[in-house]
Parts: structure tokens; sequence; C-alpha cells
């Protein structure tokens, strides 16, 4: 298990390292890549979990604590090979998961130092870290989060039923097209520690000229993916076994 | 059968969710990926083909009649392992697939709910649910609808003969390459149940300022498609065997 | 012999039907990918090759005079399968694959018919069927056809050395990545018959207000990527083997 | 060893060509590919990382001294097959490297010939051959390449642990991923050889209108993947073993 919570802290970094950056990258002053668009950002958020799949190989990359209590809700045996499901597994997956995002988050700030320190509006500083909907309504921002995640959480735990070997890539592309397609009203958190930790980087972290960390939101994309991984859980639970 | 018919009906609804929301993404007032053109539109129509696919894994995934009447034209002696080609299952899988598409519009409706309430053309509110062309003219968009989907279905009889694992990624990426390819003119509906299902949604759900369902043009993308599917099953039963 | 004929052709007509398609799309007014853009042309081609290698599974799906010539160059023994190295079935390969590309342009033009007879420059309309240089200088157009056929025949004759089980897939990526990166001054032809077949089907179809076909070009789209074939195929006589 | 050492010529060569060549098309006057935007010259570069990849299969295809000296790093104990790490290896690896990624920029330079001799700001014929930074800071541009290295090294030490038969584009989509999300600062060279065999080929070619070769910044794409190489190699010691 020491080895599965390193795996998961290593692997949600690298998600969120690359995540985070290509936001900064589309969006912060003087990039190359700036208004590179919304397919760029879906492409970079699911190479990004392509990325971090790979690299946490020991712990069957979760990344992401929805998948984690989705696979509970699914009344699954193992969060991994070898590693039970368990209220201190549980709880071990999602602190690294956590503390992941946070330092990926970090990672990202230094990788695009120069460009935090340009002047621009302290909302699209905060947009690098986490996200926030475009038009703000706690009821149906949580309804987008509860659906885009129940996708993401039922895909996870019903391709494995179908034959192929393109493995981590399946993840990443279904990231790819709920990006593209369910993103568009609150920017996809679709996982709570991509939107926590960062969130908390964000406040923590001396970023030239930064505004709210915008805490009033942050239970949305918390909650939202949560009941959408328990939702995607039962419906797997009856339909996959 | 109980099983395929769920199978089809949640695999349809996955499907039409992500690729409707694709289209609001991109046209409706005030979403992140507003204007992220028509390769975005394309991808997350692929993408949404292949988290359907895998979703749909105990029907064969057909999601469509076209490739459910193709698979007859085609003179196959079964829809999925362990399902004969019979009338009754045929009528079976188009009534899931026309749930699943009329479900699965209801979702993205909810899912971007604040973004319909913004004013916009009804046209444009149409164009989330149902396909319609740019330049009307039902003889030809007929034709465009017959090569698109022939196209398609020939694909989906004929890719099992070359090896390869990557699955239902094949499909995904013929998709894509459907829609940016042949999708101008038309939309490229390729699929009754796409094009239908949003159109009843439409029609029933209380969507503000919304307009005409465009009821005239309806019969083009069931028609269209039906026919490529009969003409690529053809061809397939001659060519493939 | 007969199977592998009609293999060539249909599968170059996928070919070609998808990629003058996606141009169309692109390019001809009214359309909904109007100013889709380079990348979204640059996936549009190479899916069409990845649809037409599938279709094609009969013959090896050479699709392209410079594959077929490419293999006789390396020394190969067969063009596919049972199908040994003469020249009768290298003519026959070629004659099918010019066959193919008429046929696959005549489809683009009717599956876009309303949008050809819209008002646009005769060399937008041609645009769609054959390729044609920015900047016009046979010799360096000559060259960068030569310098970019190369590339796709040598991977051609060497991809089969790396383990991997993505078939087709392969081949696609690199047409869409030498699109990116190799069209920029000519339009990537890479094919001959890509680009002879639908300047034929230029110069015979009845399309509103058409103009020149450019015969004076038409050599260089033929005779480069012959002689980047050639030249793959002997690098890899001595590289692959 | 001759034989890997061509292989990493040949790998190297088709990656700057088809590299170069994207960034050319993206940036050059009159391409047909101006202005595609920073995903196509993401795409663009994975897929030459792609061919070459493939291309290179004699040498284990590093095409990068950051991955030949990450190898070293992580203590394996061959750099492919039947060549083990030794100091003569390395170098033979790294100059084989070199040669490859000089001749694939002087190819490039021939493919967009006409293009090189338009006015262009100077600053801009150079962006085709080697990287520059958005906003010049050697130590925060340093550290943008070691992190964006370091992301490359650790996942092509780490990804042939997860199962799946995709091959080469695995490392082909995390080069996508890592331009998308980590590039926007310096342009990611992320590969010594990529950054000074173009640049020594820019000061040599008489490139019509070319300025200087901007020798002040060639350092930091060398150290900094060194950098980020040696890290993931030590990281993935403890971690992947």
């Amino acid at each position: 298990m020491v080895d599965a919570f390193w795996s998961e802290t290593i692997g949600t970094a690298i998600l969120i390292l690359l995540g985070a950056g290509v936001v900064a990258n589309a969006i912060l002053p003087r990039t190359k890549g700036f208004g590179g668009g919304w397919l760029m950002i879906n492409f970079g958020w699911g190479l990004a979990v392509f990325a971090g799949v790979y690299a946490a190989y020991k712990s069957g990359a979760h990344l992401n604590p929805a998948v984690t209590i989705g696979i509970w809700a699914a009344g699954r045996e193992e969060f991994a090979p070898g590693i039970p499901v368990t209220a201190l597994n549980g709880v071990l997956y999602v602190t690294a998961q956590m503390l992941g995002a946070a330092v990926g988050a970090g990672l990202a700030y230094l990788a695009y130092k120069k460009h935090f320190d340009q002047d621009a509006d302290p909302a699209v500083k905060l947009g690098v870290f986490s996200t926030g909907p475009e038009l703000r309504s706690y009821g149906w921002n949580f309804l987008t989060e509860v659906v885009a995640t129940f996708v993401l959480i039922f895909f996870v735990l019903a391709f494995g039923e179908t034959p192929a070997e393109i493995g981590p890539l399946a993840v990443a592309l279904v990231v790819v097209g709920i990006g593209a397609s369910l993103g568009g009203p609150t920017g996809y958190a679709i996982n709570p520690a991509r939107d926590l930790g960062p969130r908390i980087a964000h406040a923590l972290l001396p970023i030239k000229g930064k505004g709210s960390s915008d805490w009033a939101y942050a239970w949305v994309p918390i909650a939202g993916p949560l009941l959408g991984g328990v939702l995607a859980g039962l419906l797997a639970r009856v339909y996959v076994g």
C-alpha cells in the first residue's frame, strides 16, 4: 500500500501538471499556445490522464476520488490487484490524490512562472488551477458535474468488458470527449482532487496579482463528481456486475 | 435480449448525450467551447461513439438503425453473438436506440440548461438536437446522407477482416473522418436514431425560446441513412461475405 | 487478382471520397466546416487513408502507385500475400487505383453538389480535386513531393518491424503528420492516383463555373511521389531488408 | 552498433524533418498551414516522434540524448536489446542523433525553400529550426525545460509496465500532450539534439534573410533536458526499478 500511495501521488501530480499546464498555455499572457482553443485544452487534459495513468501503474491509476468511490459503489472487491476495498485504503488513495494534485499544480506554476508574473485578470490566473462555471448557478453546475462524471466512471467500470489492447488510451480519449462535450458549462472538474488540490495550491502560492480562490464554488466540483461516481457505480453494479 | 435492449438504450443515450453536448458546447451562448470549430465537433461525436460502443458491449453496440439494417442486408446471421437476425430483434434494437437517443438528448439539455435559457436563434437551439442542411435541397441532402452512411456501414461490416487490436477506436475514428469529410452539407446524421430521437425530445422539452422542430426535413436523416446502410450491406454481402 | 483489383478500386474510392470531401468541407462556400483549418484537412485525409486501408484488405491496401513502386524498388517478392511482384500485377494495381480515385472524386462531387453550384473561384473548386502549389516552382514543388513521399513509403516499408497492434492506424497517423509537416508548399499529393484520378474527374464532370484543370502542374504530383517511392524502396532494401 | 548508429541517424532525421516542417508550415509566409495554431504544431511534433521511432527500430529509438542519459541514470543495463550501456555507446548514440537532427533540418529547409525565400522576420526563420522562449529568463526557461523533459523521460522509463499494445503511439501522444501543456513558455525542446542540430544547420545554411542563430540561448535546451532526463532516471531507478 506504500507503493500504491506513491503511485497515486506521482500519477496525480503528472495529471495536474499537464492539465493545469495546458490551461496556462491557452489563457495566460504571452504563451506560445495563447488562444489555442477548447480542443487543445481537451487534448491536453486527456493526454494528462494518459501520462498519469501510465505513471500510476502500481495502484490501478485512480487519480480521482470519484473513481475510488465508484469502485466502492459498484461493489468491487479490490481498488487494484492486491489492494482490497476498505475505508482505510480509500482514505489513503484520496489523500495521495490530493497531495499529488497540489504538487502538480505547484509544478505547473513554476513552469509558467514568468507568465503568471504578467498582468492578467485574477480570474484567469485562478482558472489555471481550478474550475469555475461560465454561468453561475450552483444547482445546475452541480448537475452538469454529476452527469459528466457519471459518464466517466461508468466508462471506467465497463470498458474492460470489450476486448481491445489500447490500455490507458481508452480512458484518455473518453476524457477528451467528455471535455469537448460536457465541459462547456463548468470546465469539467469530474474529479474532486483535480479541483480542490490546485485550489489549495492557489491559496498558498505567492502568485503575483492573484485574487480570490473562489471557495464559495469549491463544493460543486467535489460533491458533483462524488455523486456522479456513486451513481455510475450503482448502475455498473446492476449492469456490468 | 433484455440485456441487449438495455445495452442499446444505455449506449445510445451516452452517444447522444456526448454528441448533442459537443454541439451545445460549440454553438450555444457563453459556453467554454463556443466557436470551437468543426474539428472539435467531429472529435466530440467520434468519441461519443467510442464511449457508447464500450457501454453497449452486451448487444454488439449498433447504436444506429443503419447498422442494424446493414447487418440484415449483408445477410449476416446474428446482430450480436447469441442474438439472431430476426424482425422482432430488429424492432427491439431500433426501439432501444430511439429510446436511448431521446434520453441522451434530454440529459444534454439538462447539462446545458442555463445555456439553453440564454437568448439565441431558435435554429441554433434545434441544432443541438437534430441535423439540418446548410443548403436545403431534399434530394441532394438525401444523397449526401446516403453516401456518408454507406461509408460508415461498409466500414463496420469490413473492418473485422484486418487484424488490429484497437477495437471500438476504429469505428470512432471513422466517424471523426466521415464528419470532417462528408458532414459539410447536412451535418452528418448517418443514423436515424441520432436525428429522430433528439428531434422528438426537442418537440417535447420545455426549451426556452425554442422554435420549430423542422419536421419537413425529418425524413431525410431517416431515409438516407437507411438506404446507405442497405447499399453497404449489399456490397458487403458480395465483397466481404 | 480480380479480388485485389476491386479491393484497390474500392479502397482508393473511399480514400478519395473522404479526402476530397474534407477539402470541400474546408473551402467550398456555405459548408458547416468552412474555414475549419489545415489540421482538420490533415485529420480528414489521414482518416480517409484509415477507412480506405480497412476496405482494401484483399490487396494489401496500397491505394497509391508510390506504394506499389516502392515495394518493387525494395525488392519485396509480393505486393500482398499470394500476389507476386510482376509488371502485370503492378499495372493492374495502378489501374485500379486510378479508377477508384476518379470514382471517389465523382462521389465527393455529388455529396457536395449544391456547394459546387455556389459561386467560387475556379481554383477553389479545382482544389477539392487536385493539389496545387502555393508558390509555383516546378523544381522545388517536385522536390517537396519527393521528400514527403519518401517519408511515407519508407515508413510503410519499415513499420512492420516494430511490434504494435494498431494496424492501419499507424499509416493513417503518419499521413496526418506528413500533411501537417510537409503539406505546406504543395498540398501533399504523395500519391499519383490521388492527384491524377481526381484531375481527370475534374476535367470530365459538368462542374458549374469550373476553370482550368491545370494540366501544366499535373506531372509534379505524379513524378515526385514516384521518385520518392523508389528512393524509399532503395533505402529500405539496404536498411530493412 | 553500426546498425544502431544509422538507426538513430535516420530516425532523428525523420523526427526533425517532420518537426521542423510543421513549424515551417505554421509560421512561414504563404504556406497552406499558415496560422494553423499550436495544436497543429503539437500533433506535428508528436507524429514526427511516431514516424521517427518506427524508423529507428534497430536502436531502441532514443532520438534524444535525454533518453540516452535517462536510461543510464535509471541504472538500466542496455540502451537497446544487445547494446550495453557504456560511455562509448552513449557517445555514438548522441553523435548519431546530432547528425540526424542536422540532416533533418536541412531537408526541411529544402522542402520549404521557396517559403524561406519570402520576406519574414529572421526570428521566424530561426523558429523553424530551434526553440526560443516567449519571455526570456534563462533560469525560468531552464526550469521549464527540466520539468517538461522530466515528464517525458519518466514516461519513457515507466510506460512499459502497463500492458497495452499500442507501441510507439504511446510516446507520440505524450509528446503531443507535453507540447500542449508545457510548451507555452519555451517551445519544448525537451531534446538537446532537436535544438542544437538544427541550430547548427541554421548557422551553416544559406537561408535568405537569416539573422542570428541566438547562441546565447543555446545552452538552455541542452542543459535543461539533460538534467530533466537524469532526474527522471533517478526517480525511475527507485520507483520503477
